[in-house]
């Protein structure tokens, strides 16, 4: 072997966290893209999220391959064991964010042209720039090796529960106004839904990161509420 | 050190293991406890699935740790590596199929008791038969070493989303029959959302199963289809 193609395990480390940091930059274009579909019924655009998440389970496998060889050949200890499996986890949750942008994706051709009412839009785009900025928002801390500003970011995802709980109970009252909504508020509840695990998402990223950055667990105390699947909803 | 805490890395993977059939055993208990108190609103039931999944969280930190600790000790090579990174990986997948479960425990309170009309209920049975069986069967082949069980099973899911599909119709129908149906009705699409999920990360674990018994990714040709998504939905 020649000497050009030995490298630290630090340069190995910085690969992958190269990766991950474009497969978060890929989550958020794809959640982006997804939102501006459905709130603009762009059939075009909604196919592209669609592709767009082949790429992403690509990049998946390619992180987890270059990660267990970096395992085995470096055998590395500690925090450095720490911070690969780390990376492993946050791949997991990145492609789960991509394959949720997909699903929102394919939802808009389902719904079509007519059905999203102005004031749902405005709501559903509060809730879709809430995460949004979540998704973004994590993988620059976790860039900056900002382990407080990750767990702030953390305690931030209540906000898009509220939203979601808000979101929920407007499209109940729209299919009880009118049956001819029923299917298309269906989707968007499965889309707002689905928004809403894409910030259970960030979380686990950022509950790793804080873990990969720290050595410790943040405190579970974190108010998780998805009020809509409790008896007053 | 006293010998008698010497262990092979056999050992070490055996424990591994049967903490993962553990796991498995406790998700198909959780899946099998939700769909039951759905159905017949038990929600002494529910609360007990709920409980239940701080135990599968428990676990799943437990091998995590495992599984670090021995990749850390024991620097595994090729096959032994990849056994002990796909246990990682089935147990995130197994903690995912009990918060699914404890998702669909929790919606029992808010569905109530008259909200299940009959044919519907036979509906949600069977497809909760059909996860149910795709659940136990997972974790019974992956023990039994079976990789052609595995893929077998990994085909096996096409036939809950097709059930998923009639659910879901079957749940608008009722919506549009009488818009006093469309909370409960709500609730119920996702359940049998989750139930769809819960299938889908039986797929993701017979897929990882696969790989650790034979080193060989499943051809990725399962027809995928949630046909709900689609625009004829």
């Amino acid at each position: 072997m020649s000497e050009h193609i030995v490298t630290s395990f630090d340069d190995d480390l910085r690969e992958v966290g190269k990766l991950i940091r474009e497969m978060g930059g890929l989550a958020g274009s794809m959640v982006n893209g997804a939102t501006m579909a459905l709130l603009s019924a762009d059939i075009a655009l909604a196919h592209r999220v669609v592709s767009d998440d082949a790429v992403m389970d690509a990049s998946q496998r390619e992180l987890d391959e270059r990660a267990i060889s970096l395992i085995a050949r470096r055998q590395p200890m500690a925090d450095d064991l720490r911070a690969v499996v780390g990376a492993i986890r946050m791949a997991g949750d990145l492609e789960r964010i991509g394959d949720l942008a997909k699903n929102i994706a394919k939802r808009v051709e389902a719904i079509g042209h007519d059905a999203v009412p102005r004031d749902l839009s405005h709501s559903i785009e509060a809730m879709a720039g809430l995460v949004l900025g979540q998704v973004h928002g994590v993988v620059d801390v976790y860039g900056e090796r900002d382990a407080e500003g990750v767990a702030l970011l953390r305690d931030e995802d209540e906000r898009i529960d509220v939203k979601y709980t808000s979101v929920f109970r407007e499209l109940l009252t729209y299919m009880m106004e009118d049956p001819r909504n029923i299917t298309a508020c269906t989707h968007l509840l499965f889309c707002a839904k689905n928004l809403e695990r894409i910030g259970d998402h960030v979380t686990n990223i950022a509950e790793n990161a804080y873990y990969v950055l720290t050595g410790q667990q943040l405190p579970a105390t974190r108010p998780k509420s998805d009020e809509t699947a409790q008896p007053a909803a």
